[in-house]
């Protein structure tokens, strides 16, 4: 019998990183860079928006070392309108002076391990609605990694039996937990949708709850056999007059 | 023994993924954008000529994120004429404008894991040929993704035998029909043509679709033990007059 | 004792892969393209000369999807001839509306894993000597991929002794001998001279002879163990009239 | 039980590796490059300020071979101000004409592997506060890479427990004190901040002692069974007059 | 006890691997094109002086293939003489219409497995002091790759004793030796230098031999089991008259 972990599936997200051209952007005009800064800072009102309207969600940060400039996460109901907004950002002016680091494609999950048993509809819980269609915080820092569940000789996840899953879950989900207050995360599922089966993006106020909180996972068998991590992206937030500071140059 | 699948094999397959370069397109004038949008757009009306006279099939969808913009995939009864066509399209005017992301070179196949015993020709009968030569439909997403068997120590699906084999994809394919009506899905060989063994075309009009199938499968030893997976593309359909709006810029 | 395999080794090959800067080759004018094939069609008539005097052979194919635009295969006694005909090629105008995409350097090898016993001059041998020194075909399709064998754990090529590797290439060796007629393979050795150990070069009027060749050694031991694979290029062939067309852009 | 190490936390760290744009820095005219030089010496100067108020430490260093140009390493209190000076340097002129090599985002950290007990706080302790906020020396030469504890199979060091790996790093720890005198240290945690789970900084004023110690831990079960290890980075010494020489083209 | 393996350690060595942009080369003029290349023969002048001298020695080979067109590998006392000298290149013209393609840095190495026991000071053996001080020959040929030794589940040739890696590396001493007058090889270690741990540099004038080397050692446990092979280059040597030759374009 498959016993695939079942998910609740919320907001579609995209994970968008670039990179300045800082060269080219300083070969243009004050006066051209200020329009296009306006425009940009124009259409992240428009998701600012949809946040207050909850409509959507939506994250501005910088991004720390060469990986990237600045990331931009978006969470919205359809994958259409993250089409669409991918569609839009690329047509706008500040567009052309950026180059594409990283993205990805994921949808806001929640599984099955951790839950008890219940007749409800989930959907209509409104803590489980908070989780799968939330408002991302504002916090000081963030940090983004795609992972994988290792399926290598005797280290395969996906050969373990749910119970044993459930259990070695609960676990590593009692860690998370020591962290409540201090690190909110947001796991979108990504199976199908891009090259890792998870993305994870972790806010916090005290960028070092990050590592603290990764690396105490790291010694629990969920991750230390089973854990397969792509890039890690760290960042701190871009808000108000910051905006147009980051993107000023003499 | 070798006890090697046997395969039927059909429509020759070109994946074409293609990023845009906005920041050059902004800059030609509109009227050029325009001619060479014309110019795209009657070869994309060519090829929708041979699916309706059944010479061949096309898909043509945006990709979510930035591995590509945009995804071509034209199927043929050979491989010269995916060929031509490949070098037509490098050399339409819009192609000064894209920049290769991602390709793949396949032919639709159908295995003899799961058929029942027959003297028949396989080739004349309808109900394969459908497969073999398929329409592709204009389902609102499209999933693509390269996978291969893996050949790891113990997890060796070459070393398995015929009947093992068998019997795995047989609970394999279990899963793929209880999404029967829900995705409709196009298996590719490229053994001997591109660097992954089989490229999994994936068409439906819920796109959480793919995530629920893809995981699903997961679980099963097949993709379990065995599986080995190349990057995935994610996209909507881009039809009648969402073609020309996707490449309008200001 | 050391039981290496002794091969006998032919004329040096060069594959070299190359993208088309399409967009680079429309900004010159007609007659400056004009000239640019004249030359490039010159350099391909003085390797057709070699060939026809034996003294080396070529083959020259377009290469499918975007791994490459197209493939100049050039076979020569000497590795001096081969970085000559590559200098050449690189001062040649085409040359910079090409990309470097992949190229592979080996040389024609035989292995005696096959070879009865004999105190004949292998090297004196007339059959011996047409597969050392091979005059390439002009079949409608190539397949080019390069590989080594396996090195990992308990599936270690190099430590079986060498009764053991005969036994197992002898019906690896059967496989293809049933596809003797239809596929013609050329095995070129790059041991010391390039990345993968081998180069696998076929050469056919039906492209899905490749695909059924290299699938069904996929399930024999020496590939479902010991096979590592590289990148596989597939093409066709560029003859005549279409060596001018191939080129042409509006 | 969960049985991470705890780890002391000290100064952020970035290493920022850039290649000179040599062709085009060569373009423009000596005075303007006069002028970049003379803007970056100025950032320089306002680094080795916060060396001296003891804000901060930094370490300036070419980089030998073609992986990049020079090493510009920044430590502060916070990621805030790494990502301040990170902005403030691509800002720069002199950032126009260099080219994203490599980049790492940690902070300075010590283990309780070696830690004695005690109810002191540590970070009241000199000595630690002295490791953990490091004035960088001025050696001659510098070494980095970054690493990771393996994962796979037999060989997990997460699943250790923490006598196990207390005891193997106390013999691996007995190596490096062999080299005191001879090379200073530096490890920097980066688990949830960059890719690696740490970067190693190494200085010295004998380039070969970096070989001598790397080697004789790799025999050493911590390296030689759960090492594994990214780039490694060479480079010496760019100070006083040797930067406006290093700079300078005819 | 920790067993690590003893070295002598000479020369420091840079091998630097260029590929030539000759689309850029050919848009100069033949003046200035000359005036390049004749600074750059000069700096290859002095490179000689030194060789002559005995303060250093040098090699100037092209390389077969895309991987480069020519590599340059420099020989001398000190890291800081590498580290200037890829400097002064760094500054030439012809350094401009070059793209760097991969580079190496290490030193010349002899491990303590194949010595005998002595009291004497090794560094004063005029034998010893030969290769660690190489003059590098003028062979027709040159074959450069860097390797690891494996560290992987069983196959962890760092956690074996000194005993058993002394009598598998004076089996493959043995190899080696056959090879005595045909080829010359420079063993340089790297570890804490570059990516890999060791470069090696084979010198022939049958470029056949570096093949029959490098595949007779692949059978020998050290290589089978333990050897990690990165790139392999393979070039020709360039000399006098064919070095302006080399640059020359229409």
């Amino acid at each position: 019998m498959n016993e695939a972990a079942i998910t609740l599936d919320g907001w579609y997200v995209l994970h968008d990183f670039r990179t300045m051209d800082w060269a080219s952007w300083k070969l243009i005009s004050k006066e051209e860079r200020q329009a296009a800064v306006n425009e940009f800072l124009a259409y992240l009102e428009r998701l600012q928006q949809a946040d207050e309207a909850k409509t959507g969600s939506h994250a501005f940060y910088t991004v720390v070392g060469q990986k990237a400039d600045f990331m931009l996460m978006t969470l919205r109901p359809t994958m259409d309108e993250l089409q669409q907004l991918e569609a839009e950002f690329n047509k706008l002016t500040i567009a052309d002076y950026t180059i594409p680091a990283y993205s990805y494609v994921s949808v806001v999950e929640l599984s099955n391990y951790l839950a008890g048993e219940s007749d409800e509809d989930p959907y209509q819980n409104p803590y489980v609605r908070g989780r799968l269609y939330p408002e991302l915080p504002r916090s000081q820092y963030v940090c983004f990694y795609p992972m994988d569940k290792k399926r290598e000789g005797d280290d395969n996840w996906y050969m373990l039996n749910m119970d044993d899953r459930k259990s070695l879950m609960r676990s590593h989900g009692m860690i998370g937990r020591g962290y409540a207050g201090k690190v909110k995360q947001i796991i979108s599922g990504s199976v199908g949708f891009d090259d890792y089966e998870w993305g994870v993006t972790l806010f916090s106020d005290d960028v070092l709850q990050f590592k603290k909180l990764v690396y105490e996972m790291r010694f629990d068998e969920v991750s230390a056999r089973y854990g397969v991590f792509g890039s890690f992206f760290i960042g701190t937030i871009l808000e108000d007059d910051k905006r147009a500071a980051f993107f000023e140059v003499k």
